[in-house]
């Protein structure tokens, strides 16, 4: 199974993690909408949200305290949740995950969430939201 | 207490519901973006996602529920599932509630999802989802 988010959950594939438990594993995506983008992935793999009854369900305590780590360490305003399923929705990897997206006083609205900002160095990043 | 969600959970304020249980009741968005933009808002008054630990959990069941009935009903081809959490975010009514915002092929991808669809008569829609 050649599934790029179950290679990264068995460290197959490196990632910047800021999170895990039983459930989920959650590091941040390579290519940010905004500071601190993360993904929570399910440890299972599950192609979308809505092919499972109990995924959801399971892994929203890791979304949760993900979210809040991400808002308390990077001093975010706010946070998106986003989820996309099926590839008409922009889902490219068929392995769940919810986008975590920390917004800030500069790009507001729903208007700013695609609007992408500057990149910034991700080992800077993780290391903020986990400590060094 | 003037929160509107919790007006239509009580009946106090009218809406086209498509989905109940015993956590959350679901109605249309009055303001779609794309056609069966459906609100699924937990009876229970929680500010926002992050705002409390458990909420998102207990309504899982029915998100997952009311996002495969609307795919179902309304054929569409994906769906994006968001949560905005805060003003900068794009929040504005402080009662938590996830969009399940339903996509089809005229309009895909990520930049889609803000791309508003042409309006559709929002009674028709909720005939197609619960049946008459």
């Amino acid at each position: 199974m050649d599934c790029l988010f179950c290679a990264i959950i068995d460290g197959d594939i490196p990632s910047r993690q800021v999170y895990a438990d039983d459930t989920a594993v959650a590091f941040l995506d390579i290519n940010p909408l905004h500071r601190g983008h993360t993904l929570v992935v399910p440890r299972l793999h599950v192609s979308d949200v809505l092919a499972d009854p109990e995924t959801l369900s399971l892994i929203a305590p890791a979304i949760q305290r993900t979210g809040r780590l991400l808002v308390e360490r990077l001093g975010a305003d706010g946070m998106n949740l986003l989820v996309n399923s099926g590839a008409v929705a922009g889902q490219e990897v068929f392995h769940l995950h919810v986008h975590l997206i920390p917004r800030y006083a500069d790009n507001p609205g729903m208007r700013g969430l695609l609007q992408r900002s500057p990149a910034a160095d991700l080992d800077e990043v993780q290391r903020q939201i986990v400590g060094s």
